[in-house]
């Protein structure tokens, strides 16, 4: 195995495997990760990495090599999977789009949290891991910690799914929630967003829904077969919700919520009013995603849609389901 | 294939298994059934029953045998998985217990919507499953179509489970929900509930928290690992509760809800008071279920608690479970 970026997320990962090695090898799993790229440089060992010395060492460990980079490296890389964790860019996907090219060029499997690759290129990277018989997941690039893939995929094999319906960023959740409960403006909810760390300087991505219309695509594309493209995603932000908008909906038991829905017709993200008792409502900085079924019907999942340890779970779910297909249980 | 009972969820899976043969043989899973048990008789066929025909048929199909029991052919028919379907007995869990028994010791996989031998015999049945290195699969026993362990078992893998809570009736939930949206007394909104065809004539099992506490044991035993009897949990029913309390909480920003829980110290299936904001605030007869984790924090899962073909569709998550650990994919 190889992590490719070591920002929050890659050295999350690391923590949770070094944490959880007892529970890893009582199934079975006993991960080699044969190097950790970041920007700079890479710790490289073909024998398998001490991640706790590269956790608490850093550059200073041994393993360091200065200025050995993942695009060059995976290619010749002897390592069954690699976990892409790069930081999301959804003008060309790099540096993630090649990593992953490249590594399942290489025959090998992926794993990422980084929605700019699937975003541009989804039906590409698709067949190139069918055409070269290798496993491509994504759990981590929608609502963080919610196994959503794995639950469209597995356990509701037998149905076919016709719509999804989400609340797919934490942030403008956040900031529309704030809105509600204590009736303040778009603005002032925005700036206690950022006081607390869940909206960067520059929210554009989240408030103006491009965040969610991106993995909107993501969920389109993996669960309902689409080939949609960001540009397909009829986008509406949150900036101009006012606190009496909100208070009007209330009024009428419902709430103003930021919506990403796709089913075969539409695909969208845009304020919409949701009643209260709605599956979808929910507060704070969740995430849900609704999935419409034939069978089960709706089947709704709710969770933490960010947060380096939360997103963790998924790659680590997405890990061991690549290791539950090659031992065959 | 065997199914053993032929009542409404019965009923349900055979038609979804005719209606998704297409499905069903595009993921390389072509189901053979030999037997379809119900009370009087039996429709057998080594060669594979036409399911389609003795639906419309019923016992004119040329394939039923008149008084041939499931008890007596489980032993020795030739078939792979016996999916137990009968209806739940909580007193001594028969007739479904003697069937998973012998199912399991004549070596079968087993997949049952059946409580009762779950709740009486959790921790015998998974010993002599483990021994005779058999599957069994309950999904459908707690939370009707929602894949509750299907998640807790793979997609949350890395994770330990602490705690679980729920909403896991959806006929108590109801008249929880009526109660709420109109102001009406426990009786009037039983009375409703009956009418609508949600509530048993006799209501004990639901209105006391009997039916939740059985799938909370189940909960307990199969996703924490625990080994609970009906009898340790602590269950307080919703009949004492007025539409006075309701309100009063209403004005708190409150519901009040039917909730089971358990962790490491308690099992308990009482009243309780849930802030609107949260995941577990769902109404109308929809079940709720949510897994405290230590890596992926709480991950909640919402549907329909029952239903025939809602139900089917956790049936034919874990009989799909089964055939792809069969077939290592």
């Amino acid at each position: 195995m190889a992590l490719v970026g070591f920002g929050n997320v890659g050295k999350a990962v690391a923590r949770v495997i070094v944490e959880k090695r007892d529970l890893l090898q009582k199934i079975g799993f006993e991960p080699v990760v044969v190097a950790v790229f970041e920007k700079n440089g890479s710790w490289i060992d073909e024998n398998g990495l001490n991640l706790q010395e590269i956790l608490q060492k850093g550059e200073s460990s041994p393993a360091w090599v200065e200025g050995a980079s993942a695009k060059e490296h995976i290619p010749e890389m002897d390592c069954d999977i690699v976990v892409e964790m790069t930081v999301t860019n959804i003008k060309d996907g790099e540096p993630g789009l090649t990593h992953i090219r490249e590594a399942l060029k290489s025959d090998k499997d992926v794993v990422t949290s980084n929605k700019g690759p699937l975003v541009l290129a989804f039906p590409e990277l698709m067949d190139m891991a069918e055409k070269k018989g290798r496993i491509l997941l994504y759990e981590a690039t929608v609502g963080g910690a919610i196994p959503v893939f794995h639950v469209a995929r597995e356990a509701l094999l037998i149905n076919r799914i016709t719509a999804i319906t989400g609340i797919l960023n934490g942030t403008s959740n956040y900031i529309l929630t704030k809105m509600t409960e204590e009736k303040v403006s778009f603005n002032a909810a925005l700036r206690e967003a950022q006081e607390k760390g869940y909206a960067e300087a520059d929210p554009t991505y989240d408030v103006e829904g491009i965040d969610a219309a991106s993995k909107l695509v993501i969920l389109a594309n993996g669960i309902l077969g689409l080939r949609k493209k960001l540009s397909d995603v009829q986008i509406e932000g949150i900036t101009r919700i006012t606190p009496e908008m909100v208070e009007l909906a209330m009024e009428d038991g419902y709430l103003v919520k930021h919506i990403g829905y796709v089913d075969r017709d539409r695909v969208e993200v845009m304020p919409r009013l949701i009643p209260r008792s709605s599956p979808l409502a929910v507060g704070g900085t969740l995430n849900v995603i609704s999935l419409r079924t034939d069978v089960a019907e709706e089947i709704t999942l709710i969770g933490r849609g960010a947060g380096p340890r939360e997103t963790s779970s998924a790659i680590l779910g997405d890990i061991l389901h690549i290791h539950r297909v090659r031992e065959g249980y």
